[in-house]
């Protein structure tokens, strides 16, 4: 075939965005993924904790994309880019392009901290959140039969590192399981030694948000029971627990890494790259010499008014977007156009019944946050049956206080396998 | 305390059958398995091929057994069980009993097949669903990118060894998954190669079912493209698929045994074992020499009328009740009583819209049959939750042709890992 070829690396929100604006483009678009589904990461901490199955947040990427006739998946794992020959190289073949959109997100970064990423676990990727699941109920398992009282409280000490979205909304949901839900799960169990401590190097937590909605999240966070330990970093872990930068040790069986993200060392094969392992892209999202190459998502280090846009997904689905249309234009002999972000907002639960919403000068804090995140959360969800079955978990949980999937699967009874964790692509 | 205490080894059918009818008995009783959840096994070929998530079958016994006051959990690995010192041993230390109730249900059987251990997935475990599922898809995935015609035909041929309920069922769903669903998935791989073979050394399936009902479901998966090979068995497996016992090879990327289970090897230490390891008890289900414990479910053998009780689930929860009855009376100073089986029938689906069903001479087949099946199994589903999530999930199936768990989980990409299977405790 001569018509044009597309290679879409990675489909999380950026890629997936771009396969469906291109749906009607004349040229043939494979995306390429390391797994066969699409994750819906901002509800992961809820897989984690017991809330929802990995099949509402999950869904095959062939089953999205099946009407697009000028399309293919295919699931590998993208080895290298060769930016000369036009070629990306999987462990299932070599795929050349035309065109190209690199679009495999971020991963965890211990930042060089190796004690950290072997005594800690994040929290990117479905096979994360079942883990952490297996692992946070296995301790209350072992300290309902463990009769040596520090061996206890090491089990059901909880240390997450990080105070941005993810570490506050997997904090409250593990507080709401740890106060309301297990205490009936193990009657006999003392829970007055449970800890959930969130430690933070900013002097607030969400320090994306405006600090007045930093403040109600850490009012509701410390009511609820969790320890905040701000301006303080993890400094090393061992198999004993932590210990933090002022020199305090926390013993802790269980060590949630959330503190750091990095893009995909693929951006490394693409140009020299800058914070937090970011390509920098022209206004255009293309690559500086290679025109057919664009950047996007968590990948991509983009300026808007001189500060680089945030990691969320709302920057990768406009991304996308504005990808394909580059694609489109450029296909009829045009340029690429520069990309402008519009705010979608950002919002983080803190728990039942409350969540902060930032929307420009719009802030929103408490249960019609709440109200505001549920009700957007649902919307993107991607299948109707999904979004009827979230319903269902999400009342359950609310009227019953209970969460469903408390299930210990895979490595079960012993310390769950720690894999490093990869984004798409 | 003094109060007598009842050890409980397995949550399946039977336990916790036995340990819902003890929840008003004045003593204390102990659950142990060695899983955090109660397994509800006859949908587990339905988290095979993609219609369920784990936690619609399976939940945790901590939450079923909420309610009881004199009962505590331990989530243990059961090691031995001591007769003479009335200890069981588990990873977790030792356990005291007055009274035993053994439940600890049944494995895969691969009758000394060491080569077949190792080239083929049971089906028995909830790990095991999510393996399997994982790797018929991953063929797929597999074979959509291969050039090699004879190793595409190898991964697009799935060997079932057993025509009992579990084999037929699962055929039947693959099948529907096969010649349906993936085709829109793959639109650019050809199907006609992909084969359904079930190998079954008797000379018809279900052969537990009246001949027309084997009849009737031999010609259903007939007409649906699965290939029969009766009055044969899987006689060496390897790498590249399997040999029969008439010399015919096969090769099969994925082999899936079903054709024995046998009963937990905790039986070998009770007692001299029968056929298929299960422990020979009288009438009273009482351990000779042992009054004080009780051996059920698919551990059992128990005769009725001179035959042995099938390993079905009706039967050990019959049992469970009875071995609770037995110990109320013996706590009250009286006796253990003779079990009698009511016999509740049996069925099994064969794909969309066909069930066989048995209840003595009664015999339904076809869609009546499989809204018998739908609506038995959805009464047996233990929580609401999961029956509304079942129906949903169900419903969709029915009405889209569309299995919503088409998910690559766990060793992803990699041949998934063959662990042991074995039952509950």
């Amino acid at each position: 075939m001569s018509r044009p070829r597309v290679v879409i690396v990675g489909a999380g929100f950026g890629g997936l965005s771009a396969a469906r604006a291109l749906r009607q483009a004349d040229a043939d678009v494979l995306v390429v993924d390391r797994h066969n589904y699409h994750l819906f990461q901002p509800l992961l901490y809820q897989v984690a904790s017991g809330l929802l199955d990995p099949s509402e947040i999950a869904h095959p990427i062939r089953s999205i994309l099946r009407g697009h006739r000028n399309t293919d998946v295919r699931m590998a794992e993208v080895e290298a880019i060769e930016l000369e020959r036009r070629v990306v190289r999987t462990d299932a073949g070599e795929l050349a392009y035309d065109y190209l959109v690199v679009a495999a997100g971020a991963m965890t970064n211990h930042f060089g901290h190796q004690d950290v990423a072997a005594h800690s676990i994040g929290l990117k990727s479905l096979d994360d959140a079942l883990a952490l699941r297996a692992m946070v109920l296995a301790q209350f398992e072992r300290a309902a039969e463990c009769s040596d009282e520090r061996e206890q409280h090491r089990m059901l000490t909880f240390v997450i590192a990080g105070a941005g979205p993810t570490g506050v909304e997997l904090a409250g949901a593990l507080v709401e399981l740890f106060s309301h839900l297990l205490p009936k799960d193990f009657p006999r169990l003392d829970f007055s030694p449970v800890r959930v401590i969130v430690v933070e190097a900013a002097n607030r937590v969400l320090s994306a948000f405006h600090p007045a909605l930093s403040a109600r999240a850490a009012t509701v966070l410390r009511r609820r029971g969790v320890e905040l330990m701000l301006g303080r970093t993890v400094d090393h872990a061992d198999e004993r627990g932590v210990t933090l930068d002022d020199g305090l040790a926390i013993e802790a069986a269980t060590v949630i890494w959330t503190a750091g993200v990095r893009a995909s060392t693929l951006g490394e094969q693409l140009s020299h790259v800058g914070r937090g392992g970011r390509v920098a892209v022209g206004p255009t999202l293309q690559l500086a010499g290679h025109e057919e190459v664009q950047v996007i998502g968590d990948m991509a280090e983009v300026r808007d008014r001189g500060t680089a846009l945030p990691m969320l997904a709302p920057v990768a689905i406009q991304q996308g977007q504005q990808a394909a249309r580059n694609i489109v234009a450029m296909l009829a002999g045009g340029r690429a156009a520069a990309f402008g972000y519009r705010d979608k907002g950002t919002m983080a639960t803190v728990g039942r019944n409350v969540a902060v919403v930032q929307l420009g000068r719009i802030r929103v804090a408490g249960f019609v946050g709440w109200l505001m995140w549920l009700f957007v959360h649902l919307t993107y969800i991607i299948t109707f049956r999904s979004k009827a079955v979230v319903l269902i978990n999400w009342g359950w949980n609310y009227l019953l206080e209970d969460r469903p999937v408390r299930l210990i699967t895979g490595a079960s009874r012993e310390q769950p396998t720690r894999e490093p964790t990869e984004a798409a692509g």
